[in-house]
């Protein structure tokens, strides 16, 4: 199965949960419809990103009403599903910033929680302290699904070059960030990261953001885009919610990586 | 001594080593004029980038004409020279591609032998095997001068996010590539490889490479640049040979980093 169709959801994030829901259940069928055979979401995708709200909006895991409705998308449109993410509340109350990844049975693949926390205090720009309300993952998250090997990481992971290095040197062929980058980082990093990672680590790059949403008190910067390893854009959104399908060709990481030995050239014996 | 100015020289790199020192000397003493402190030749600016050359052009230190050449305009212009690279021959024979960092009394500051070989073979596009006839250096090197930490690699190297990493760990303020990329790879890579070189790790960033030289082999992209740590080029060059001068403000440095926490951020203990 050397190319995949993937489907890039840039739905926009409101208030109230169930519409939120309603929306991811739209995009996902409208994905599969297109051919989809991996459908990704954004970060927090059913709740909007105020750091105040992720309480009320957590969910555990298997009874969430978010999750129970990711498993059967997943299983009645027979699509890898990567569920963006969403607050998740654990057995002693912690909450997270976690990606769950369904199987085409609607089983649960895999799950990944944010182990970046984002607290910076941009002057004029974005001020966010994640980890007043969220708690650090310990570990990074690669599954295989159909012969294909996918990384999963949250947004602001997407800063730290070792994690992605660490995905691809346990095999990632596309390395997948959930992301809700905001306008004043998004349009000066947001790409230049993408595909930083791609080239260096020669793999597929796929950032996913929610759209544009108008009222809403967070406005993600969007640009939802995928890169291939030479890194060259597969395919980019502009701001307005949209969904998005790219096709992933492996045999253009096999020649980039061929023609390019990178992966065999490092030296960890020096670093 | 917040603000820096650095002389990047994208000079012509021809046959006649000769030719090639005295265009080195007039690019040097050009900088000087124009105030700059640090001036920066490119990789293997005394020689013509084919492997099959660099036997004929090594020298070694500190007997080497143009090693005596680099110390000499370091005293006479009272500059920190990062001597680009020239082919070096150490004492058993071997051929390195070699930094030399020289100070304003003319010494020897630092040098450093090029890690990561070019060993490639892009279809329609370049083919080589620098492993053939240069051996690979085995330490990453950073140096302080004025208070300024500089770390030096050359070309390939900035391919390989550990070693800039490596470097900033160790405290560089300044990472600083001579190389020469080729107009396959330049156009693509090279501006976004140091522009994420300097993002991730909240540094300057300079690229040097040699400028056009008509009629020669090897024809270099150029558009040498410097980058500052929020990914804003300070300026960039051409294809033409050109001397730019950036000024490099160190509260810039400290300004993002403290915004914006990367390196107090990342998990060693997750990677």
């Amino acid at each position: 199965m050397p190319i995949v169709s993937l489907g890039i959801c840039q739905m926009p994030v409101v208030e109230e949960k169930k519409e939120n829901l309603k929306t991811a259940a739209a995009y996902v069928a409208a994905a599969a419809v297109r051919g989809c055979r991996i459908v990704i979401l954004p970060e927090m995708f059913n709740c909007p990103y105020q750091t105040e709200l992720f309480a009320a909006y957590a969910e555990s895991y298997p009874d969430g009403e978010t999750l129970q409705l990711l498993g059967e998308l997943a299983a009645r449109h027979r699509v890898v599903l990567v569920g963006g993410s969403i607050p998740e509340r654990d057995s002693a109350g912690r909450i997270y910033n976690t990606c769950f990844v369904f199987g085409r049975e609607g089983n649960l693949l895999a799950k990944y929680r944010k182990i970046h926390l984002f607290d910076v205090a941009i002057a004029q720009g974005a001020q966010f302290q994640e980890s007043a309300v969220i708690t650090a993952g310990s570990a990074g998250t690669v599954l295989t699904v159909d012969g294909l090997c996918l990384g999963v990481a949250i947004c602001y992971d997407i800063r730290f070059p070792e994690l992605a290095r660490a995905m691809v040197l346990q095999g990632a062929d596309i390395l997948i960030y959930p992301a809700a980058f905001s306008p004043v980082t998004g349009p000066v990093h947001w790409e230049l990261l993408l595909r930083a990672r791609a080239v260096d680590n020669q793999v597929f790059t796929v950032g996913v953001s929610p759209g544009a949403t108008p009222g809403a008190v967070y406005q993600p910067y969007g640009h939802s885009l995928a890169v291939d390893p030479w890194g060259d854009l597969l395919g980019q959104c502009g701001s307005q919610e949209e969904l998005l399908c790219v096709a992933v060709d492996l045999t253009r990481l096999q020649k980039v990586r061929q023609e390019l030995p990178l992966l065999q050239h490092r030296r960890p014996d020096l670093y």
